[in-house]
């Protein structure tokens, strides 16, 4: 199954939840929406199931974040086993986790605009969506509380990343962060199996391995987080990068205005964004 | 101007807002349960000026964190000038920040409880409350947008914060940094001019310094944030913890179950809460 949150073309500034088991997508109730707000409401695959007013794909006017409103989005680093022992490392011991925004999320075709014309990079990632309130979960339980698996590129400004010791203002810059088109559920997907990932500039493919390459998997990151900071509905999980960013090119490679930015992953789809300087 | 958030002792499931203008304490209206929920309905000062039914202090059961709800907990490190020098750095050119979130947070004299028996350390910080929105702010327009002055620890796992290069995770455990007790308005108090600030455990004083010791003052700091993320009302700033953190003594020392953590800051007040071992 795929949920996403979508504009009609008749009425496009108002959002709504979708869902497709395979056979087109279909309207969710006229007050949900976002899959954000799906998900925050008891019994939502009951409501999904029930659902059958079609929508044509010639009706959807464009694919927005499906996730506009989470509390957390918890990001990784560090976490492609291939590329750390690349570049000589030690697989870490425990995951390297910071901290973004609702506020620094856009929508999968949305423009990466900034006004700081600072040093863009990318980093395409495979994004876990919580589907339960989940409190010291198990690995188990964490593998329960997946809602489904979404694409996210955490566009990062590497000047204010290395301003200071904490990445954290090279990364929260607010509407640069894209998410989508879809979230596909857990029951019909599995990131362990291995899903390629990639990001390409330009049509120039920049980064390309697999989801088996993760060093913490998604249950496992889920269930360390929970064990310091509760999970809810909604909430985002980004589970890091695989090699190729700029930063690590000789010489280093910057985003540039106009630039197109697009992300995949296996299974779910593509984001497609351009940066804007503005 | 003082702003709080209590519970009253006969209905104690409820929090109200309250306000003392140095008359003692007065009753919000009921729809306000805390100060997050005052400074997000606008024209709060009015509703503030309007209120005149008396709350005695002895039908207060207890003070609770003014700020439930902030969408973003922002903090500073490194950010005491002696602290800086006297460890034989340069002062730094951007502040050090990272995140919390407002699920870190409690009352101001609710138990500091851990699951992980961790080595808790001490953080006495002076918090800022956002009251306008704020998007690449000047000095000038961040001042105007700081509702006022609050206490908080950043009460520390260190073993967690030195686990990876990202303090993040040894800073955001849930509900163990104390807020409050009291809101003060910015036009009642004024850290540029040196508010004392201190920090004991059970009695012995651990910390003490002066908020003219900031490095980035309350304005530098919410104009800085504001040139990347967006701030609103509620939102809550720490601005960093002066020298005498248990982590620099020799030998290093970390709090232990059932010790006491005083925090004060003059002209706010003080939070004691006890640690707990869960």
């Amino acid at each position: 199954m795929k949920l996403a949150t979508i504009r009609l073309k008749p009425d496009p500034e108002t959002d709504r939840a979708v869902a497709d088991s395979g056979f087109g997508w279909s309207l969710l109730p006229t007050n949900i929406s976002s899959v954000s707000d799906l998900l925050r409401t008891p019994g939502w695959a009951e409501i999904v199931a029930q659902q059958r007013t079609a929508v044509a794909e010639d009706e959807i006017a464009s694919f927005e974040n499906p996730l506009p409103e989470p509390a957390k989005v918890i990001c990784c680093g560090l976490n492609y086993r291939h590329h750390i022992l690349e570049m000589g490392r030690d697989l870490p011991e425990f995951p390297t986790l910071f901290a973004k925004y609702a506020d620094t999320l856009i929508g999968p075709s949305d423009e990466i605009r900034t006004h700081v014309h600072a040093r863009l990079d990318w980093e395409a990632e495979l994004a876990v969506v919580i589907g339960s309130d989940l409190h010291r979960a198990s690995r188990q339980q964490a593998q329960q509380g997946i809602a489904g698996y979404t694409i996210s590129n955490d566009i990062s400004m590497r000047d204010w990343q290395r301003r200071t010791l904490q990445w954290f203002q090279g990364k929260a810059h607010d509407a640069t962060t894209p998410v989508g088109p879809v979230v596909v559920t857990a029951d019909a997907l599995d990131p362990e199996q291995g899903l390629r990932i990639t990001c390409a500039v330009n049509r120039e493919t920049v980064q390309d391995s697999s989801t088996d390459q993760l060093v913490f998997d998604c249950a496992d990151l889920v269930a360390y987080i929970s064990g310091f900071t509760r999970l809810r509905p909604g909430d985002l999980v980004l589970t890091g990068t695989p090699g190729g960013v700029g930063m690590g090119m000789e010489p280093p490679r910057f985003l540039n205005d106009g630039d197109i930015v697009t992300t995949s992953v296996e299974g779910i789809g593509t984001l497609t964004n351009t940066v804007v300087f503005a």
